[in-house]
């Protein structure tokens, strides 16, 4: 028998000068009648980034349902959310999804993933298999019984969201899915019963049956060799994983330049484009470092502060300097904008609870919209209508200045690219 | 795609009365003509454990060459070890056995091994592949050419010992073999190029070709988690692993009887008979927490003290007897009779350096050949030539008190059986 696993030769060499995330365009401009517009003065401006820039969505979900609770504060933060970011994380815990069985909210959440999408975001739902946050209805049942109500489960959601969510976390935490022991659940020993492999499976190929086009994770945060045992464990029985998830939660302290790349030196040999599906930095202390489950991490009050918050803003900009100079990285996602709400109570955000831009918000702002953004860029097409712009892999938009439609142009690969564009009515 | 993978029902459950070890036997003994020998006094005795005791027999090689540096020491070293042991483990370390390219010490090895074995001992090879004791000449060879005569070494020293040594450690310590970084080495970048899998397949199958009735055995130090994943991914690839092979070298002190379970339940539920390969505990202090890599620490003198050896004492019989309580558990290595020459110079023999016995060995042989042993017992068989005797699983041995011959019975099943045994001439 031999194996489904192909290994690179090779593996893939980081770039802090991002040369992998940027395209050298020459664009042809034309007119709506195919002649080349000569010698016009335009301007090109970037509309889209190729990279997604994620962040949970979960505290806006009231807001796109038209129920928030504190309207002037959750538009605040909509509005920041916006600015930086493409890619949203919705919540499909089972536990919160359907508390009550045969009820599930999934009009709330279509409602929010609708709201998201119509804003030119990537929307993700998280996670359709977990041992976490789990409904009470499903304890004491039989393992069989259990199965089948999680594979309908998967089902139900995949299809109802299809079209408006087709990215899922399959599946998460398998790694310690058989041998958790801190709070019962049904999840567990039905992969314990199962096998992790056959547990993912699970996943998988229910979610692949009702959205075959969907791009799906298998995502951890257990980053030890684990991990990577599993994963050659799931390419040995030939589940196809889309993207690899690692999450990278940093509530004990900011990994670093040279953990992260050994991170990803060693994820990245599987040849699955890599998301970072769950980064948290702390603006205030760092929780010890003998705390092994972060959930174990229970404080009275966690404040931000103002030598945190610095050291945040540094550590945010080298972390995601880290990740895009690594080509087999996709997606980052920040696990929540606002010390609101925030997972442990911790001072995680971008945002302060009260809804003011801490520097780190400010510094990712500056990178994604600035240093990484092609801003409106006046530009003359020469006298074959063509003109020459550098920027990051996404999409432009080229307008003449004495107006006359817009040309819309994407660039998807790195390096030097010929393209051709045509002027369509506004 | 099916999984090649089958998790257990149940799993199994300790006995700490060792019900499962033991036969409750009703003998009809007959005489060379097949009549039952009525009314006839005998004696039971047992000659054989089916538990495989074992005890690395590293430094009995010379000895067994007639090559001894120090016969009276090592005669004294050998009548110990064949007072408890009954499998051996020897080196077959790359490095060490073939340190010239070309010049294996076969001849040697093949002594040593049938040494033990016309002793009633089994022989374990140890290791067919690992990263570590590599032979010099491996280094700076492409990889195909290290994968290459990788596979004609297991091939060749496989085929030379069949018949001699049937039971390998095919490959040892995978879990960390493709990011192990402690030292250069030729098998490191082969295991991170084909993967941890493929690894894995090559030592199996490469084995298995020569000696298809070989039992070979997947072995690993790292108990966590990332080896159930790499137990998981082997058996989706469809790999056989005949045992499971566990260490437990406890320099950094005594596992316990409750962490011991919890491991023996977790590598349990992949129906995969255990062998705890490589066992070792201090007789002295124990090594600090803080150290990974057990090589790193290097002392000039770790002695052995009279309260670490009433300790050693008494850990040793716990955890044999926590072992022997699991049903899953069919060999048990310690990892070197004698303090002289132990690995890393610790305090963990069950011998001093000077040979004389610690606690620790006069308990285990208390056990093994004491509450676990059916000494010479006189019995009498009854009119039908039945005798009844319950022991451990092993073979016997059944002389009438007046001469007459012997005759041998092995009980190879837990719980009441009946057999027939007739007598041959001695």
């Amino acid at each position: 028998m031999t194996s489904l696993f192909t290994a690179p030769d090779g593996g893939r060499t980081p770039d802090p000068g991002l040369a992998h995330r940027r395209a050298d365009a020459t664009v042809t401009l034309r007119g709506p009648d195919g002649a080349p517009l000569a010698d016009r003065d335009v301007v090109v401006r970037q509309t889209r980034h190729e990279f997604l820039f994620g962040c949970i969505g979960f505290d806006l979900v009231d807001l796109a349902n038209g129920a928030s609770q504190d309207p002037e504060y959750d538009g605040r933060l909509a509005a920041a959310w916006f600015d930086v970011f493409n890619q949203t994380t919705l919540p499909f815990y089972w536990g919160t999804f359907e508390p009550e069985r045969g009820a599930p909210q999934t009009e709330r959440l279509l409602r929010a993933a609708r709201w998201f999408g119509e804003r030119g975001t990537v929307v993700k739902g998280h996670p359709l298999v977990w041992h976490t946050v789990q409904p009470g209805w499903l304890l004491g049942l039989p393992d069989a019984e259990v199965e089948r109500l999680q594979r309908e489960r998967i089902r139900r959601d995949v299809a109802a969201f299809r079209g408006v969510i087709d990215t899922w976390d399959a599946i998460n935490e398998v790694v310690i899915m058989p041998v958790f022991t801190a709070e019962e659940n049904a999840i567990t020993p039905l992969a314990r019963r199962k096998g992790r492999v056959e547990t993912i499976r699970m996943a998988f190929e229910e979610a692949r049956a009702e959205n075959p086009g969907a791009t799906l994770l298998l995502n951890d945060f257990d980053m030890s060799t684990a991990y990577e045992c599993l994963i050659e464990a799931v390419l040995e029985a030939g589940i196809p994983i889309d993207r690899l998830g690692l999450q990278s939660h940093m509530h004990q302290g900011y990994w670093g330049e040279e953990k992260t790349l050994a991170i990803l030196d060693r994820f990245s040999r599987y040849n699955i484009p890599i998301h970072f599906t769950e980064t948290t930095l702390m603006s205030g202390d760092v929780m010890p470092q003998h705390v092994v489950d972060l959930n174990d991490w229970q404080v009275e009050s966690w404040p931000s502060t103002p030598e945190g918050e610095e050291r945040q803003a540094d550590e945010v900009e080298r972390h995601y300097r880290t990740l895009l100079s690594h080509p087999s990285v996709e997606a980052m996602t920040y696990w929540g904008l606002s010390d609101r709400g925030m997972w442990l109570g911790a001072p995680g955000g971008l945002l302060r609870a009260d809804g003011s831009p801490k520097p780190a918000f400010t510094r990712l702002r500056e990178l994604v919209k600035g240093e990484w953004w092609l801003p409106p860029t006046p530009l003359r097409t020469d006298a074959e209508g063509r003109v020459r712009f550098s920027g990051f892999l996404g999409d432009y938009r080229i307008e003449p200045a004495d107006g006359g439609g817009a040309a819309e142009v994407t660039l998807a690969d790195p390096g030097a690219t010929a393209r051709n564009a045509s002027l369509s009515p506004r």
